[in-house]
């Protein structure tokens, strides 16, 4: 049986929303990351950089939100989570998820999780340089309603947990991010996720 | 026409050996950072984010290049580019190419590329977390002789940039990488890679 190793609330969540959308009989495992757990020794063992998410399956590891979201769509296609048919538009889904994990997850954990915290100018730039991140969503990549357009895909599962964080954290102005937050309030209704945090004992935000 | 925007010796050199691998007809268009050329109108027009790489497609424009590799294997599948018939194995080629970008690619920048230069304690410590990012892949991402064992993949030229990088900032130590000193030696052999380094006017290092 597939096993998502997460954190609660961490980027994982987008891996969690996925098999959750998918449907397919799973366990998830709770990497506690303030108790240092994703650096023990069994962790390292399944994924040695010492992050989530992982997912285990019977083949062996895959790590990195992107590739475990392709995957799970690959591989649970009546689901229509992701466009797998088609080789542009699976490099459109792709592109989303990579400048997710490589350029707005970076920008925001900047900002959220310094040690110590940023204060004063390199506060203020790295605000700057997160919102410049999330407004080129705001002004493009989300096509809306849903990210990839009309239909949903799990490209919009895993840019919610940066509007969930950048919400937590006030960065999401209603004037500035209306399309984001109208779109993290449409995300947070769908069934799948409501129940991914219950599980990761969170609340709607 | 495939069009590809490039940063000569940037990470965009990853799809710039992809498309020279793929055998695929391409055009190249070099982009300027030091002349901020991926900041002018026209190319935010390209890529609004005004990195590089990016690929306009008679379709669209694909952009991250963990996503244009994955495109291009998928559309020349007689160039054995990736393991494209198996979602697992697929998956592990997108986690390898996410990890360079989302974890590899930011912690080498942080040490090349800070404006002003990191010093002192600041910059022993950004050494320390990419020699600790170069030694995941030395101690088991790379599995060898290429990335994904036996087969050359697309994974192994965008891992050649970050070794050029590396090896150029004098921090691919033989005697701590002789795994990755070997795979870059070896990828700097292959044809494709010694056309793309002429065609982007760079030495072999």
């Amino acid at each position: 049986m597939l096993n998502l190793y997460y954190s609660p609330g961490a980027c994982a969540m987008a891996s969690h929303i996925a098999l959750e959308e998918s449907g397919a009989a799973y366990e998830a495992t709770r990497i506690d990351l303030r108790k240092g757990e994703q650096k023990t020794p069994a962790y390292l063992a399944i994924n040695p950089a010492g992050v989530t998410p992982a997912l285990a399956t019977e083949r062996g590891v895959i790590t990195q939100n992107a590739a475990i979201l392709a995957f799970i769509a690959q591989t649970h296609p009546q689901r229509n989570l992701a466009p797998v048919g088609d080789p542009f538009h699976m490099a459109r889904f792709n592109a989303f998820n990579g400048f997710l994990g490589s350029s707005l997850h970076p920008a925001m954990g900047r900002v959220l999780f310094s040690r110590p915290p940023l204060e004063g100018d390199a506060r203020a730039e790295a605000v700057e340089a997160a919102l410049a991140r999330l407004q080129l969503v705001e002004d493009g990549l989300l096509e809306g309603p849903w990210v990839l357009g009309d239909d949903y895909s799990l490209c919009d599962g895993y840019l919610m947990v940066f509007e969930r964080w950048a919400r937590g954290a006030d960065l999401l102005d209603p004037a500035r991010f209306p399309g984001l937050n109208a779109h993290l309030d449409r995300a947070q209704d769908r069934p799948a996720v409501r129940r991914v945090l219950e599980a990761e004992g969170l609340d709607r935000v």
